[in-house]
């Protein structure tokens, strides 16, 4: 994949303003809406089954995340998946805290299987769960996978006819073919609630101006990796880092991504 | 109107500290308590019908925000606006998304005939979608209004019978006589989720101290916009500057409201 | 109680990382789950009834705050609470705007009937409304009580038979026999939103380490406030006091909690 690419995907996102739809968790809704307008696009959030299909009909972009899950909300998922579906928008599901209960486990094979879905984004714990690996998660937290990362990607991608990404210290993105590593990133994002939701919400803005999905995954992973490197130079602990990280993705230019992505293939 | 009144009622604010009921959206939530605190007001948020109708007996003002609105909600919001209503509690509306959804546009009609509103405070797309003029919105955002925004909110504030605000590059403010335009403000605004919806929460706090809503709500978005000038001499980006202008909004004293506040009435 | 307990119990914390499982407000969320990662634990929100006493099995300790209650949630926080004590775990509870309706304080009184609750923790207001004595609360804010605080502490605490805390200016906490008095803290706290749901948070990591809740709760006020004072020492306001105030919170060691903790015991 050229730097090329990914610099003109986020040139896209900047020039389009993509309006990126959120069905979210109410813990860092918040995050996900400033993080989406530092990207450059442009966030809303509605759920309402009264609206909710029209409101996914009109954005650019859908991004479900469980984190906060009930079962109204899961229907609202639906709506707008399909809703997206239908208009033949992308949507990104963040499966936050499947494998630590039962309800969140079985709400993403359900959503998983209703609908399109052209991005899964969790941790090692969540998408080694869904891949029916060796996984653990605590609460909304990783504990661990046994395997390969890249393979699991690949596998859990190609039985889902999806792109699969995988974040940690070094993210995995796969659409059953190719397999991209990013290695930017920064300690302290793992010490920040939300970051993992923040990805999504620039994933969901990407994916809105991507033909390919797979690129536009890799280049949303590196563009947040970077603003989080830069963050970290400066920040004096997580909250601080926090705000560095937005006001860094805003200043972020395309040359900027071209330049500093440490992204590799397999 | 004399820089003496705005300033005037800001130490009201200051030295009575209205508690100010919000039934609002939790994306911007957190932030509408903060900056409630920020200006000198107190905040409560509650929308539980148990207690709804109790809270906002209790409270000095009422504002209702409609950035997530469920029927549950709407519901929350007609209880708590008749109780305002009958304990002669102003009620400040911001009709986030109307004209963008039709439960958004519907909602606010209901709300607007079922109860008194003191303050209507939309963005231009809003405003105008209410005023049944040419305009557009996406997602939750203006994309234009055709015609002249003083008109528009003066006869759109005779017919209401109420103060209707439109935020903007300049805010402009009519209660159907009189006009005014608030040129303080910062572009940053634009680039933090919410910005409008603080404004909201501070209107709500000057509306629970004035006589006149109309100049309650000029000195209110003045203020407002006064913060986000200081702010954004030294914000390095959208996030820097959201803690900024609260920090700017806490520091600012009545005097600083009447030399700084640069409105032009028609 | 010896500086070498409160500083250890911190150690314990930031090596077990307690996951502290939270049904909270949507209003101060957020900082709730950063400020857990911040003194060294592990947050996670879970209020569906699909799932609700799955992950509380799951939890090393509970929080549980009515801030923005609705009958659904309080459903949830007994099936919480009722899975937590089975377990053996702690619940903390919140009673936020106990006093000011009807809804909150019934609230309150139904969970500390239905369930263990190891810590009450809750501001003048709160606290001595429980407790029967002259108390007001308007809103979520404490206007006053009336009485010794240590001895309505004291008092309450026999007569519920867990540890009482009751914020302010001092902290006042008692297990019905003991009394401590944490003069940590900076008038910075009171301005920003939610200080007192993040001590609750703090509180609930720390009781998931702690044999003796009465140790664990003053361990976790005097930390709280003690990273309130550094965040006053820099802060230009109260937005600016709060990210510094969580950087400060995970920049602290056990050993500057044991040499800048200012307890008295009576």
């Amino acid at each position: 994949m050229e730097t090329k690419t990914i610099s003109s995907l986020f040139g896209r996102v900047r020039l389009a303003r993509p309006l990126v739809h959120h069905i979210t968790n109410f813990v860092t809704v918040n995050d996900c809406a400033n993080v989406t307008l530092c990207a450059g696009a442009s966030p809303v959030m509605a759920e309402a089954p009264e609206e909710v299909a029209e409101m996914a009909g009109m954005a650019d972009a859908l991004v479900l995340n469980i984190g906060t899950l009930s079962a109204d909300q899961v229907e609202a998922m639906l709506l707008a998946g399909r809703a997206a579906n239908d208009f033949g928008r992308p949507v990104v599901l963040d499966p936050v805290g499947a494998g630590a209960t039962r309800f969140r486990t079985e709400t993403v094979v359900r959503l998983l299987e209703a609908l399109e879905i052209a991005v899964l984004k969790g941790n090692a714990g969540e998408i080694g769960t869904l891949a029916g690996v060796g996984a653990e998660v605590r609460g909304v937290d990783s504990v661990g996978v046994t395997g390969d990362p890249g393979e699991i990607c690949c596998a859990l991608a190609e039985r889902l006819g999806c792109v699969v990404a995988m974040s940690g210290a070094v993210d995995v993105v796969s659409d059953g073919g190719r397999i991209a590593y990013i290695e930017n990133g920064h300690p302290l994002m793992g010490r920040v609630s939300g970051t993992g939701c923040m990805a999504s919400s620039v994933t969901g803005a990407f994916s809105a101006v991507s033909d390919d999905r797979f690129e536009g995954t890799v280049a949303a992973l590196a563009l947040f990796g970077i603003a989080g490197e830069r963050a970290g130079l400066k920040a004096k602990g997580p909250a601080s880092f926090r705000f560095k990280l937005m006001d860094a993705l805003a200043s972020l230019e395309p040359e900027d991504l071209a330049r500093e992505a440490r992204i590799r293939l397999a």
